[in-house]
């Protein structure tokens, strides 16, 4: 299976010319599963909740849902993008999958970033793995990365594959990741961007170094901290499958949960 | 704080002769806590429960946790270390943290790996740190590693600082400890073993490389594969207590428990 991302640095405000960007690099790609950075099309740092709004848009009537279906379909591929999303007077920093047939998911960020608090209605959505083309996708969201939790209760329902759109400004996420590999064997592409937005309430560099990890825990793509880069891998998601990390110690069924009850 | 950690390559199923190897690298230590490595004084590959049984012993009987204690006594200290613990008819692969005044508490390890499972009964009390000194400690045992839920349970009752001993035979542990401090805000001490034993069920080499682990991920203080190492740094605990990875993001109360449900 072909999996990758396409890092880039979305130009706030400006979701046409980003969608024409997304197009154009993505026009000759030869993948399964491609992942976009969050909140891909709108950019990262509203000013305020009415900036926001006037950006965020409805999955069912977006131009760019629309768009992204039909690069599924003249691909056979399958898009997970990060979407600034309005629900009647809610408004989601969440993650779509799109394929040929259209939006099939959307996860909405359980846990919100700095000022996101300010202007994004906390996720409402449970976490929950989708099957495509024989591989579980579980979808997560920047700074989900932080909560072990968060990889845990997918990779729990069978994850194989984690997509992971971002716009991390932190240098601790992308080996942390890692870990987030090894304790559930699970692949993970996590999609970053690059470049600053200077916008009314400060400036933000975001730090690339976008990476597929594999169930290992090894790093097998990953790009700079500020180019453009179309990164596709070829991996194999049975891998995932496999939980035995010695010939006796299989990471789920080793568990306890009977003594996890601090977490929940 | 003074904590710190004596990695070393402990003798099998010869106590008296690690006992001293510990006296005497101790002698001179200044140090608030020191982890020793799992299993310290029987080594670690048995043959099976018979050979397991002759060597562990009961907490308050044993010379060794006595020699501890007169340890801790003449040098105001605490010491965390692996122990074959026999009560009753069990067997458990502990972590004793021992102070002037007794064996205060005690940790059987939970997440039994590979041959263990054959002599070992699994761990069965609850997570908890103990408070000594104004820092609240939590014990994990080598492969507990690979479970987040095991420092998180720790770290969500208020555990400042994780004393880790360990007899780790992979590669994978260490880089995962750092994720473990940043995800809880936690300092780590890993204190690994290093050598070989070579036994009638097979070899085994133990990966050395111990480590303090900071609040934020760094790694404060480290060994090599396969030196003997007294390491002692001083560390400030109540960095723990700060929680927050932005001003608006709070590590603990962003958690979202009503979507973890996977995970108990």
């Amino acid at each position: 299976m072909n999996v990758g991302y396409y890092q880039f640095s979305p130009c706030f405000g400006d979701p046409a010319r980003n969608l024409e960007n997304v197009q154009d690099a993505l026009s000759g790609a030869d993948a399964d599963i491609i992942v976009l950075p969050e909140l891909a099309f709108t950019g990262y740092y509203f000013e305020n909740r009415k900036e926001l709004s006037s950006l965020a848009e409805n999955v069912s009537s977006s131009k760019i849902v629309s768009a992204l279906i039909n690069l599924c379909k003249s691909h056979d591929m399958y898009i997970a993008t990060g979407f600034a999303e309005s629900d009647g007077s809610n408004i989601y920093n969440s993650a779509l999958l799109i394929g040929p047939t259209g939006a099939i998911h959307t996860y909405r960020k359980l846990h919100l970033f700095n000022t996101e608090k300010e202007y994004f209605d906390p996720g409402n959505i449970s976490l929950k793995p989708i099957n495509i083309k024989g591989a579980n996708l579980g979808l997560m969201i920047c700074y989900d990365w932080v909560f072990p939790e968060v990889t845990r209760s997918l990779a729990a329902q069978g994850a194989d594959i984690i997509l992971h759109p971002s716009n991390l400004v932190l240098a601790y996420c992308q080996k942390t990741m890692v870990s987030r590999c090894i304790e559930n064997s699970v692949y993970a592409i996590t999609a970053n961007r690059t470049g600053t937005e200077a916008r009314p309430r400060g400036q933000l560099t975001f730090t690339g170094q976008s990476q597929i990890v594999d169930t290992k825990g090894s790093i097998i793509a990953s790009s700079t901290v500020e180019n453009d880069d179309l990164v596709i891998q070829d991996i194999d998601p049975s891998t995932a499958r496999d939980k035995f990390i010695t010939e006796n110690n299989h990471l789920f069924n080793d568990r306890r949960p009977e003594y996890y009850s601090a977490i929940t």
